[in-house]
């Protein structure tokens, strides 16, 4: 059982420290993958800090993983040594039930794997990317086309598939109204996919401090919804509306915002329950959605998919000691847009 | 300017009472209609009551208007003497704004204007089926085919379009499991809509009292809502829920019901806003929607494909001088499953 080097989670309220974790030994269909980078996302602090409920300890968390194929079991036919790959929210799922076979892993009726902090199929706890390798079943590992860099194309197995997912959904493309709530991770990531998509794409964003950035990375327009007045002038005007951001919402002025039969779709979560006016949702014909990361072939489509219009992520690089400061500027919002660890540091 | 007996609304409080109104002179593009039948629909009691804001009296209300051209105006094109019409929720719109010209003048940016209780293209109040006759706009007259009787087909401009248009928005077809929460007027026309569309059919109710007309009127199942088994046994496996019940609902217990991907789409608004855990809509991906009747040729198409396989609404027939005892039947869901009054006893 190889042990490699990883940053991980002691418990829920000490900074992360260097250890050394097990992977499993190479079985006939796994991949093991030389993590080159691993993102950051704001829900590796939530869950290693118990905010989604209790963790095990020590886990190494990361499921924004990119790298490069080192070997491969005796039956595995999808990836080869030296191909770039990688890996995203989840490692597993029974493969059988409706929704995996439909192609919605992520919803497996026995519930999918998570790539860090479930049990895996061996009993352990999976660990995830803030480490220097990962043994993952081949049907969970996805190609990176080349034409993206490893670091730019890390953040996209969970930021790029989240917001994808839903744009393709309902339908984000030439002549379609798009509006991003909120300029991090994700919707930087949004703004990207619906803009190569071909929409009209707006931010919306607490102030306009991020608008040059918003407007560089493919907006059209960029409102402040500090505003109330941003809420007046755009009334009844977008198709679809990719809200990023998990604090609480006041869902009825953002369905204001729709067209007839449109959408406003969550991709983060609030801790608490939402109201809302069904009158909100009847007078227009309108739709209040959630969407979860994307299922495995979807998530195969958004790689191609960036990869061919010559977009990643828009990263900053860190050495693994620096991730500690990284998740306190996560906290903060100051990340332009996503931090990325250069796991070779952590050798 | 013609004067006719009607049944109206002579205060929030008072029961109905016979009156005459006056109608308009035929425009060169209206048509007048011979009332036969019209529907009683649960908001006219919500309209004249007020429970939804100040009305002008006395109003005559019903937009579930079913009956035969009399005369129509110079320039009028689609209709003609001797022509079976129906009237529905609105009797005009502006035609002009984006959502008019795409077929959903429901939600005219102006304001559609509503069959009674609003302000008519020439100042006076608009009064409604429960009356002799009526003279609407040609583009806001439907053709009722033969082989409905004027009876069946009068619950069909409200209750009918209502549950029609979320039925076909969402999908319901072949291989399609929909449920339909409420077994009233508007459920009933959900369960035989969903079951002509080809969809396997549930009714959802508080009780399993009408499960024998659910079953006849097309469902495949039925359940009651107040077992909590109910709730475990059908987990995951709606592609769409029809709401039909306009008090608060549980929303996060009725979208554990719904297979990835599916809708639970509300026709009836609540009046107090309802509370829902965002987890409930991203698990599954799903959708929370609205819907508010449906376009003229949306309404157009519901008859027809109601022609085309033979059924109307399930009513009970009553005479003008039952109006007052009937909505004291309706607020006590004491009615299978519309009521419509024969107009002809008006006269």
């Amino acid at each position: 059982m190889p042990t490699v080097n990883a940053y991980a989670a002691v418990s829920a309220t000490e900074p992360l420290a260097p250890i050394t974790i097990e992977r499993r030994d190479l079985g006939p269909r796994d991949v093991l993958i030389e993590i080159k980078y691993a993102g950051i996302c704001h829900s590796d602090i939530h869950h290693a800090r118990g905010d989604w409920g209790p963790q095990s300890y020590p886990v190494a968390p990361g499921h924004e993983i990119a790298g490069v194929v080192t070997a491969v079991g005796s039956e595995v036919a999808k990836h080869q040594v030296g191909h770039r790959a990688g890996v995203g929210c989840m490692v597993n799922s029974c493969r059988e039930c409706a929704n995996c076979r439909s192609g919605h892993e992520q919803f497996c009726v026995k519930g999918m794997t998570a790539t860090y902090g479930a049990t895996d199929k061996d009993g352990t706890l999976t660990h995830g990317g803030y480490s220097t390798h990962i043994v993952v079943d081949e049907d969970f590992v996805l190609r990176i086309p080349e034409g993206i860099g490893l670091d730019a194309a890390a953040p996209l197995l969970c930021a790029g598939i989240t917001t994808y997912s839903p744009l393709r959904r309902f339908g984000a493309g030439p002549g379609k109204k798009v509006a991003v709530v909120g300029l991090g991770g994700l919707g930087h990531m949004a703004v990207k996919h619906a803009h190569a998509m071909g929409a009209e794409v707006t931010v919306l964003s607490q102030s306009l401090k991020k608008q040059d950035d918003g407007l560089r990375l493919g907006a059209d327009h960029y409102y402040a919804t500090s505003d109330p007045a941003t809420f007046e002038q755009l009334a009844g005007t977008f198709d679809l509306i990719v809200n990023t951001v998990s604090a609480g919402l006041d869902l009825d002025a953002y369905l204001s915002l729709l067209a007839v039969e449109g959408t406003l779709v969550n991709v983060g979560a609030p801790a608490e329950p939402l109201s809302l006016s069904v009158f909100s949702l009847i007078m227009g014909g309108k739709n209040f959605a959630g969407s979860l990361i994307g299922g495995i072939s979807e998530t195969q489509e958004m790689l191609d998919f960036c990869a061919e219009h010559g977009y990643g992520s828009d990263v900053e690089v860190i050495p693994a000691d620096k991730i500690n400061e990284a998740w306190e500027r996560v906290l903060a919002s100051d990340v332009r847009y996503r931090f990325v660890i250069d796991t070779s540091t952590l050798a």
